[in-house]
């Protein structure tokens, strides 16, 4: 983690840089996947299953009993944790279901707008060493709460064709409708282009490695939304005087675990604060299981003073951080000042790991700079709102006139043809 | 537009086949713009302005006093016009604006959402014999009420290098910050990247050509945010025998007029109806000074009798067309079952020219099915929702002990140790 005073802002651009990600020649490899899984749709899935992740599978869906099993496989603790997450999830969440009112715009004239879940929604959770069984709650939650009717989720079986029984559990209780043993960019392409055992969707979520980015751009191009742009995840520490260094380094390692790419921004007024926390961060790095990564993550990342707090929001909001923590007592006073980020950490007390399981708030957030005009998931991300208006013949008699002359102005005359016939109508009544 | 009677379910899909789009391989072309762009800024957009738009500039941006003076060029009867709708176009984008509760998912854990505007944002407009200021209204408006500081607005103009009054009085009446005289997919390169004189926006708004779509399309994978992908318009009528045909019909044309790729569906129960509208849409389609647009609009474009009115609106959620219009009396008893729809426009008296220009609702729709998975603009589009948490001491107590037992499930221990570490410091006070 290297250390600068006072940079000149002419260098804050500069030390705004992210991590170069390697932009890898993936379009044939990914269009060659997308174009078996339409030829073969599941037998290409169960080939690239074997293949990459060496399992035999007899069937691509995970068994009503194979669920059950799960939930005797998992400690009643992390029963437990999941079920407070889940509620904390659930309560925020809730909070976005809010209907709108019903607007007279002009008289005669009623417009209003209403959510309508997106019908069929695919989520994607990587595989690996540890169960990513969070992501599942902060995918199906909204998903369940905004009315989906299919949440399918995808996720790579292991060598001997089984899923964590963690991901099982968790994607039960949220309620997703079918779950399936298929990972990577294989798993994207059969949600995108729908075999007999998967179902086409309309949205697709959820993280991944390069391959299932590279799959969800082509999946998006193809008509299939997708959650957000990816990239590596990060966090930006504001600390002040009244801040505590050793979380401050605590919630830095935490985001630095995550990747080698992670980057990790520490900023603060005084110069003996980033001293203070690079000093524990140091200290805390021994003991992680995770150190090798975290250690690369920290050779992207930076300790920088800048002369005032307000200064700090200023880089902050120019980097657009996924993460913003606030660490200082008196933080609610720059609150309104924070433009651009993914979610806000405030206080010494929130700490970005709060907000990762269990605090309510959306894990899913954008990286990369897109905080500057991508917002996190949320319900929004699994409705589409739709427009309706209705026109009594009061109010095509009032905005009626208006309408003729704006359409005869951009030369659409059987736009302007569509209202004239019902103003003579109504005038012959 | 050729008839369908009672077509049996399993060629709806074929039913529902919409134009094909040609597919043009423009990459090449649009990647040298960008890449002209780039390297020479504001000279290769006047050099391309020259080019394609015939038009030798001084400067690429529109006067104070270019504005000024377009306000006197247009009749006061279209100033009024265009206040009505904006009017009502601001009420309903008002209705829009709305706080959300903080919520506390567990006693000490604040959390919230904030609605915060989009910095920078570019509006497109194209240019042609007509102008279309109504997209200015449209994109212009929601821009304003969110808040955005800037909102940039480039046209191209024509071969004197003007730009049409229409657009620059409503440019200035909806509040955009500058307004420049270039087009195409040059105006799309010079947003994204910013040059000396065009800012660079974080999401471009618009519609345009296929060299306007596929530069969007490069817009957005460089990570600058777009509205929505593009499609040719279209419109799905549900008519029951308490229709006016005569209005139906002139529905129809005003859909089939935007051009020669427009899709225009009229479903019904009654066999006479659609024999009706479509006598109608004969008769009127002769007086018509886009008669020739419309009619190769109409050969993509189908009547179909279903034996339901339900099953009309089954095969309507499976097109999800863009404009829906259910001309029938008792309109509000199926409202429910309306799933995809870009814009519901409800009764005999609302037609798709009033929500095209001046019910309030916004008319830049996700068209080609992407209401399935797509929302039209509105104020969402021009925010990103940012989310804050707040945990008292008391709150890390009370979550902390879950949040530790996922980490440590997740194998993330750095992440279990920002917890601890703040739980420890509180057992210690």
């Amino acid at each position: 983690m290297k250390k600068y005073i006072q940079p000149d802002k002419n260098t804050w651009s500069t030390l705004m840089e992210r991590p170069q990600l390697e932009k890898n020649q993936l379009d044939n490899v990914i269009q060659n996947v997308f174009q078996e899984v339409k030829i073969n749709g599941d037998q290409a899935l169960m080939e690239l299953t074997q293949k990459f992740d060496g399992a035999d599978l007899n069937d691509l869906e995970v068994s009503m009993d194979e669920i059950e099993r799960a939930s005797e496989k998992i400690s009643e603790e992390l029963k437990a944790a999941i079920q407070l997450a889940k509620s904390n999830i659930e309560a925020f969440h809730k909070s976005q279901l809010i209907e709108e009112p019903k607007v007279e715009t002009t008289k005669g004239v009623q417009c209003w707008r209403k959510s309508i879940p997106i019908e069929k929604v695919g989520l994607y959770i990587p595989g690996g060493s540890a169960p990513l069984f969070s992501t599942i709650l902060m995918l199906g939650i909204p998903s369940k709460l905004a009315g989906c009717k299919e949440i399918i989720l995808c996720t790579p079986p292991n060598n001997n064709g089984e899923i964590n029984p963690a991901i099982l559990y968790t994607a039960k209780e949220v309620g997703c409708t079918k779950i399936y043993k298929v990972g990577g960019a294989q798993a994207i392409a059969g949600m995108t282009l729908g075999t007999e055992i998967i179902p086409k969707v309309s949205k697709i979520f959820g993280p991944g490695n390069q391959y299932v980015t590279k799959a969800k751009e082509m999946a998006q191009q193809m008509g299939t939304a997708i959650d957000m742009p990816a990239g590596p995840s990060e966090v930006l520490v504001i600390a002040d005087a009244t801040c505590n260094p050793a979380f401050v380094a605590a919630d830095l390692l935490s985001q630095a675990e995550h990747g080698a790419d992670s980057q990790v921004i520490l900023l603060s007024d005084k110069e003996s604060i980033l001293d203070q926390c690079m000093q524990q961060v140091e200290e805390q790095l021994k003991s992680l299981p995770r150190k090798e990564i975290a250690q690369k993550a920290l050779e992207n990342s930076r300790a920088i003073q800048l002369d005032t707090i307000a200064n700090c929001i200023e880089f902050s909001n120019a980097y657009a951080p996924e993460h913003l923590i606030l660490a200082m007592e008196e933080a609610d006073a720059i609150l309104d000042s924070i433009q651009n980020a993914g979610s806000v950490f405030i206080g010494n007390y929130s700490c970005e790991s709060a907000g990762d399981y269990a605090s309510g708030t959306n894990h899913t957030l954008p990286t990369n700079g897109f905080a500057k005009n991508y917002s996190g998931v949320s319900i929004d991300s699994f409705v589409k709102k739709v427009t309706f208006q209705k026109l009594s013949a009061e109010g095509i008699q009032n905005i009626g006139p208006a309408i003729e002359i704006m359409a005869e102005a951009e030369e659409l005359f059987a736009h302007k043809n569509a209202v004239t016939l019902r103003l003579k109508n109504l005038e012959n009544v």
